[in-house]
């Protein structure tokens, strides 16, 4: 069976936000028992103290290199670039996936103003200051992988993924399944403004030769998830990886889902 | 010629937001000096004490009633809401038009979580937070115009228009005119989120039988537009009002612009 991230072997290191539970665990723990596991995979969480599983994982893959970071904390992201710097040196950073996000559940009735600001700050401006950041690391990425005059782009040199869902697309909202649920305004505008986000990165990003998406990983049994969604980690990430895996300039700048089918806007 | 405003004629009352200069003056001054002006032309602005040519323009037209509200404070809402109920009284508001807004200019290189969240809260969540608070007054229009029993909708009952714009379309993002503005990440980023607010909105908003939709005015010259821009005020609002006016069941959660045509997300 696929493991998905075959496609990582041209993979120097990859960086995975809220990595201690959920998908961003999932997608370290099938990076490093792959065939062909990337250089360095750093699995970044706001508490490594209490990251019990991420720290096992890291225990049998020498590999795994586990970083702090919060995402909403600008001295947390300045600190967890300095720690990447020294990990990688000039090698750089060659994929970056902006996966930690919360859900904050509020209906047209109770949601507020704080509700909003708190889903946007994490899911939607996060990943942008996170990606400013890092970018220094993206661009040396880059650049080595582009050393043969390749204009190609993907992550043999350098990508910035960032984790979306269906419930960010306007053109979905009122649509089947996602009719029934009212509960999401905080969460639903922050992943739309989040697409947006990935848009205008991907805009200023592309002269770098830097590759920027958005990715939605299917409805997954998590703690976000929830008990009543349809797919299980296995069958989300493994598939997820093997589109992150596989992307190349067509994919710039675009909306896909887990099976590699664009999503609507 | 058409002023736009023939179509309010069966519109009892309108509330604008920022209606002291730019569009928001220019919809007033429009209303007010049509043919069939709504009875009542509610303009509001942070501050009425510096509206001067809005004081103008209610010396000369004795529908003109200006409400002081700061879109971003919680308390003026409220504030605004209780004069607003002292003045349709049990006749409700037919059409709140969401046009406050300001553009934090910011390029990939400069860009802040603040510049991000300030002008998130003012085009996103205020026009959420202001929805909310005049749905009393809003449910009251819908009711009284579907009295016959007529399921239809529009601003004869009651509709809620978020002025959002082609800068806030992920689809449009990178092509035409918009690939050169590279300091659109706080503007671009609110008025995509505005859009999915507005989506879900509309969900919430349809069992009343109020109609929630966002419309692009154009690029306007105004304060905001700057001197570049293609359109004057006389060929953006007059365009706008008629599309307004002629919203019907249809039109319902569509993105729109100033000549009555679908936008892309
Ligand atoms: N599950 C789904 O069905 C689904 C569908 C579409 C999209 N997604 C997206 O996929 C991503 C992962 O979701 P999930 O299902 O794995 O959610 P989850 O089980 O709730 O895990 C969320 C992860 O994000 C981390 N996180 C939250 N705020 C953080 C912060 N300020 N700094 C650092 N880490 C932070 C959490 O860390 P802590 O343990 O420290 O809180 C945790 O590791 C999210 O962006 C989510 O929106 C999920
Ligand atoms: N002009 C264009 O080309 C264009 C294109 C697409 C969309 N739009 C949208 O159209 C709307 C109007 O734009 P415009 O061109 O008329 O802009 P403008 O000339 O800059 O006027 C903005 C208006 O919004 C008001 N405002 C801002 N923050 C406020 C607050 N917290 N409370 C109350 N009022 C507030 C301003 O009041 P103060 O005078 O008190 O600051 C002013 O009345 C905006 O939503 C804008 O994004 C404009």
């Amino acid at each position: 069976m696929m493991s998905g991230a075959e496609n990582f072997k041209n993979c120097g290191s990859v960086l995975v936000t809220g990595a201690n539970r959920g998908l961003g665990l999932k997608i370290v723990d099938t990076l490093a028992s792959g065939g062909f596991p990337p250089g360095k995979i750093i699995a970044t969480t706001r508490n490594p103290a209490g990251a019990q599983e991420l720290k096992e994982l890291a225990e049998k893959h020498s590999n795994i290199h586990i970083i702090t970071l919060d995402v909403v904390s600008q001295e947390s992201i300045q600190k967890a670039v300095e720690e990447v710097s020294q990990l990688v040196q000039d090698e750089g950073l060659n994929c970056l996936i902006n996966n930690a996000g919360i859900s904050v559940l509020a209906n047209f009735y109770t949601v507020t103003a704080e509700n909003m600001i708190e889903n946007f700050r994490t899911n939607t401006v996060a990943p942008l200051m996170i990606t400013k950041a890092f970018l220094p690391l993206l661009k040396q990425a880059a650049s080595r992988g582009g050393a043969d005059g390749s204009r190609s782009m993907g992550i043999h040199r350098a990508a910035v993924i960032n984790v979306s869902s269906m419930l960010g697309s306007m053109e979905l909202n009122g649509r089947e399944m996602a009719t029934k649920w009212s509960e999401g305004y905080p969460y639903r505008t922050s992943k739309g403004a989040l697409n947006m986000v990935s848009r205008c990165m991907a805009l200023d990003l592309e002269p770098y030769g830097i590759l920027c998406m958005a990715i939605h990983p299917g409805w997954v049994r998590t703690d976000m998830g929830g008990p009543e969604a349809p797919l299980n980690l296995e069958e989300s990430i493994p598939s997820t990886l093997s589109v992150i895996g596989g992307l190349t300039e067509k994919d710039h700048g675009s909306f896909l889902n887990f099976a590699g089918e664009l999503m609507p806007w």
